[in-house]
C-alpha cells in the first residue's frame, strides 16, 4: 500500500462521511508509481460508489505532497517488449486520474507542502482547493528533463488559464507558495502546523453545502467552460428544478423556515 | 414596477444617451422576482431598439445590490399544477436575462453594495465593468439551500474562469469587496460615498469608445472565447474593415486629424 | 528594413540560437506597417525552418514597443479601388503574423517599454512571455477612433481571459505596467536599466528545457484551450512517450543519472 486511507464521519454532526487520502511514499517524496496511481483510483472509485462520501482531502505523508512520476515505473515501460505503447500507457494511466479526479461530483480538497512537481503539481490542479504550507515548492521539470508535461497540460489550462499555462511550460513552472497563490494555482497559504485548521474551515463551507447540489454545480460548471451560456439555459434549468423539487431542495426550503441548519449541514 | 428606470443624455456633451436602471425592492434588498426579471428585459429590449443607449449603468435601492431569486415567486411556481415545469420556467427566464444581458452590444456598468447574492452575483457577473462600494458582499447561498446556481454557473465561469467558479460552488462562494476585487469578479473598490464619482469616470471612458465599434469588439470576443484566433481572422478582418470604412471609422479619422474629439465622445 | 534582426549563439552553452527582433521605426514608435508585418513574419518562417532557433526576443527601438497600426498604410488601402478589401486585406495581414507568433514552438519572450498600444498590444499578448519596463503604458485606442481591435480580440481572450478582454474592450484599456501585471498581460516589471537582466533570466530558465519537449508542450496547451482534459488523453500518452523515447528523452534521463546538464541546456 502507498495510500494511505482513512474514512471519518463528517466533523461537527454533518452526515455522510469524510475520506482523507495521504500518499505514502515519503521515502520517494511521495513519486506518483503506477501502484499509487491505482490505489488513488480505486479509492475515488470506492467513495462514488458508496455515496455518502461529501469530500476527499489529498495529502502527503513526510512533508511533501508529491515529487511527480516514479522514474522506476517509466523505466521498466521503456525496457518492455514494445516500450512506446508501455510509456504511453503508464502516462494514460495518469491522466485517467486526473480526469477522474477532476470531474468527479465529490468535493476535492489538496493540502500541499514542500515538493510539488510535475504529476504532483498535475494532481494540485484537479483539486477543487488547494491550501498550501508556506514550505511549498511547485515545479514542472519535464522539459528540462527532455519530456513534456502532457497529461499535466490540460489540468493546467483548467487551473491557471491559456496563457499562464504556456508560460510555465515555457520557463519551466518553478513557484514559491506566495507566487503560487497570486496565479490561483493555490487558493489559502498558511505556516506549516497551521495546515490541518485552515482544511477543517475549508470542510465546514464544504459541509454546509448539499451534496447532490454541489456534484451538479460542478458537473455544469464544467459543461460551461466549453459551451456558450445560451446553449445551457434549459439544462440548466431542468438541474435547478430537479434540486429545488427533490429531497435537498426540500429539506433546504423547511430548514430556512425552521431557523435550523438542514440535514447534510454542521450543526 | 420594481425597477427605476432613468434615461439621461450622455455627460459632457457625448452623443446619446445612458440608461441608469435600479433594482428597487428595497425591502427584500432588492431579490429578483418574475417581474423584476421581466421588467429588466424589457429595459434592455427597448434600450437595444432606441439605437441610441450608449451604455447601461445597473444598481440597487436602499444599500443594497440584489439578494438574488425571490422565494415567493418559486414557492408558487411549486405549488402549480406542474411544478417541475414552472419551476424549471421561472429558472429559464432568469438565465435568458444574464444572456441578454450578457450578449447586448451595450455597455453595461454595474454598481454594487452590500448584498450580492445568488442571482445578484450572476447578474454582477454579466456586466462588462463593476465597482463595488466597500460595503459589498458576496454569496452563492444555493448549495446550501439544497439548490443550484445553475443559470448563473455560465457567468461564474466566463467572469472568474473555471477553476474559480468551482471553487466558489464548492465553497458557498462568499467574498468581502476586497476578495472579489483579487478574483477580477469587481474591478474596482470604492467608499460608498466615492462610488458614483466612480461610475461618472468609468462612463467618461465608455463614451469616448465609438458605440458600433464598441458592440463590433464584445461580439467579437464573445465568440473569441470558444473559438481558435485562426478561425477568426477572415470575420474579424471584415469587422475591421466595415468600421473603418463606416461613418464612425470616418468621422474618427478626421476628427484625429482636426485634433477635436469625435461626435459620439465627451467634449 | 524596418525590423533589426540579430541572431546569437545561445548564451552560456546551451546549444541552437537565440534570435533578437527589434521593431526598428523609432520616429514612429515602431508603427506596425505592412513591411513590419511582412519582415516579421519571414524572420519567424525562416527561424523555423533552420530548427535551431530555441527562443526568440521582441522588443521596440528608441523606448518604446510598439504604437500599433501604420496609419498611412491603412490611408492608403482605404484609397485603392476596392478600398473595403484592401483594408481587410491589411487586417488580415495582421491576424495572420499575430496567429504565426501565437503558434509557434519556439519561445517567445516580448521585453516592452513606453508606448504598447493597439497592435502592439495584440503582439505582447501573443508572446509566451512579457518583460515589462516601469515606462510601458498600454492601450487600445481603436474604438476611440471609430474602429475595432479586431485582430486583436482573440488574443485579449488568450492572454487575459474573456470577461478583462471585455472590460478593456469597452473601456479604452488603458493600463500602466504595474495594472499590466496584474491582469498578467506582463509577467514582470523593471526599471528600465535592469529589463535586459530580467530577459537573460528569462532566457536562461527558457534553454534549460528541451526545444522539441517546449513546442510539443505549447501545442498540447493551445489543445486543451478548447477541448476536454477527457479527449487529450490519448495524444498526451503519445507524445509523452515519444518525447521519452526520442533522442530528448534519452539525454535528458541519461545526463540526469550522470548528473549534469544536458545537451540543451546552458552548462
Amino acid at each position: 500500500m502507498v495510500l494511505l486511507v482513512k474514512s471519518e464521519r463528517a466533523p461537527g454532526g454533518a452526515s455522510g462521511r469524510v475520506l482523507h487520502l495521504t500518499l505514502d511514499r515519503p521515502e520517494a517524496r511521495n513519486a506518483m508509481s503506477l501502484a499509487m496511481v491505482g490505489e488513488l483510483r480505486a479509492a475515488l472509485g470506492d467513495a462514488e460508489e458508496a455515496g455518502d462520501v461529501r469530500a476527499i482531502v489529498l495529502r502527503g505523508s513526510g512533508g511533501h505532497f508529491c515529487a511527480g512520476g516514479d522514474l522506476k515505473d517509466m523505466a521498466a515501460a521503456r525496457m518492455s517488449h514494445d516500450g512506446a505503447a508501455a510509456v504511453a500507457g503508464v502516462s494514460a494511466r495518469f491522466g485517467e486520474l486526473c480526469v477522474a479526479f477532476a470531474r468527479t461530483g465529490i468535493a476535492v480538497i489538496a493540502a500541499v507542502e514542500g515538493t510539488v512537481m510535475g504529476g504532483g503539481f498535475g494532481l494540485a490542479c484537479v483539486a477543487d482547493v488547494v491550501l498550501a504550507s508556506e514550505t511549498a515548492q511547485f515545479r514542472l521539470p519535464e522539459t528540462s528533463l527532455g519530456v513534456v508535461p502532457a497529461q499535466i497540460a490540460p489540468f493546467l489550462v483548467e487551473r491557471l488559464g491559456y496563457a499562464e499555462a504556456r508560460r510555465l511550460a515555457v520557463t519551466g513552472g518553478k513557484l514559491d507558495a506566495r507566487q503560487a497563490l497570486a496565479l490561483r494555482l493555490v487558493h489559502e497559504v498558511h505556516a506549516p502546523e497551521e495546515l490541518g485548521n485552515a482544511v477543517d474551515r475549508v470542510l465546514a463551507d464544504v459541509l454546509r453545502c448539499a451534496p447532490h447540489a454541489v456534484a451538479a454545480s460542478k458537473a455544469l460548471i464544467a459543461r460551461a467552460r466549453l459551451q456558450p451560456a445560451s446553449a445551457l439555459i434549459g439544462e440548466a434549468a431542468t438541474v435547478f428544478a430537479q434540486a429545488a423539487l427533490g429531497p435537498e431542495g426540500t429539506e433546504g426550503t423547511t430548514a430556512f423556515l425552521q431557523k435550523r441548519a438542514p440535514s447534510w449541514a454542521p450543526r
